[in-house]
């Protein structure tokens, strides 16, 4: 037993999906959050500036004295994982594996889609992944730079997400997939629009949950669960301060958290 | 007479359209451009971050020896313009005061739109010079902060940003306004989509234009211009590598400039 948070970060408030889940399977761990908002969005940049980002971001958290790092950006995920694994001695997760664990329970007629942002695209992962559980799978991936500011302007299902949605994804559907993986933390706050535009016949894979179950079976496994009685408690830091946590923090956690700031460049 | 190059920053590559304007009224002129492409954008960050950002690139531009800085980004001229003048001791120029003189002399009826990211709009510093100048002026200011994702994006006339500008502008064209500030260095790439959705008889205004103006006014005054012979040299860093530098830069300046990429954080 380990009463030591759970850290984890994410390149803006995009990770609090994350969170929800993790406070589903495991309500009496500590968590602690970073969100890089002073750098936000991961997902245009490229893998050194994620990386560099990501390891700061990683050294903060071990200030904190957690026991295991979960790295909710699926950038981050796709690009840094490695990097982060050689530089630090914490058990760190990533978003990527189980998505793509997920997505394989999904599909039935082996053809997955993967929609992400420019730098998650770019990397290959959930492709290269996805192939080597099993190379007869087919893998369609789309970049969607704008789901991330439409999901943060709160234009989660309207006029100009619906035209968006269209114009993202009509090929992809063309393709024949039958599971869709929403690679990028803010696309569960476009569901519903997404989900329409590709009918129902396509099954939407979000990684949140599988990640927050495969944490738990580590934590388990190597006896470091937090059996404390109670809720654990939650600690909220951002590197800028800005308006969409709120926003955000209220629709996914129902709990009008206050996040502390911090300079990250310290780290 | 003065040889010293014109330092230009932005925090990313909308500042080429300024660069443009610069090299119009100025050819003979060597350039230096910052863009802090590590930590675009700016416009959904807070003032502390934008100012100390800001800071950190006149820094680098200083390293280069320039005579003159251009804050070519209308959110940092918005929120940092006095702290930079108070920090440092070179003549340091904004965008929002000749976008200003050119509102002013564009208007008839005295309604004046700004709109820009959400960093702008809420230092009100467009309103506040506006009113400064002639007291009878109505300012109508609206935040459009998907329109920098949707340049950046390439989707400078689509079906999504016409849905977007219809959605952002349509009350702003209701107020009667006859002139509209693109107080945003991203927004003249899409001119024409915004143009079509206010209709002709509102003029847009396009701060740019004013400031090398502006600039070039000041340089002579003070016997720095530079009277060299032959076209100046230009000289382009990022904070971090973008495949939208080469598309804006051919776009803005017709031209392959290659950029350098140097690690902001060290200034």
């Amino acid at each position: 037993m380990d009463t030591r948070p759970i850290g984890v970060f994410d390149s803006g408030v995009g990770g609090l999906t994350v969170v929800k889940q993790i406070m589903k399977v495991m309500p009496h761990e500590n968590i602690v959050y970073f969100g890089d908002t002073a750098r936000v969005p991961y997902g245009t940049k490229s893998k050194e500036a994620v990386t560099k980002y990501s390891k700061q971001n990683v050294r903060f958290l071990l200030s904190k004295e957690v026991k295991a790092i979960i790295v909710a950006c699926n950038t981050a995920s796709s690009n840094s994982l490695d990097a982060l694994r050689e530089t630090f001695d914490v058990p760190i997760f990533g978003v990527v594996v189980p998505g793509v664990e997920e997505a394989l329970r999904s599909t039935k007629n082996k053809k997955i889609g993967v929609i992400g942002t420019p730098g998650t695209v770019r990397s290959g992962a959930y492709e290269r992944m996805i192939c080597e559980q099993d190379s007869e799978m087919q893998v369609f991936t789309k970049a969607c730079p704008l789901f991330v500011p439409l999901a943060e302007e709160g234009w989660t299902d309207n006029e100009v997400s619906r035209q968006a949605a269209k114009r993202y994804l009509e090929e992809l559907v063309a393709t024949g997939i039958d599971s869709l993986v929403l690679g990028c933390t803010h696309y569960p706050l476009l569901k519903r629009c997404i989900g329409q535009t590709v009918g129902e016949a396509i099954k939407l894979v979000d990684p949140a949950k599988a990640t927050a179950r495969r944490v738990m079976a580590f934590l388990k496994e190597h006896d470091l669960l937090n059996e404390s009685e109670g809720v654990g408690e939650k600690q909220f830091y951002l590197s800028d301060s800005t308006d969409t946590f709120r926003f955000v923090c209220q629709k996914a956690l129902k709990h009008p958290y206050e996040p502390e700031i911090i300079d990250i460049e310290m780290y």
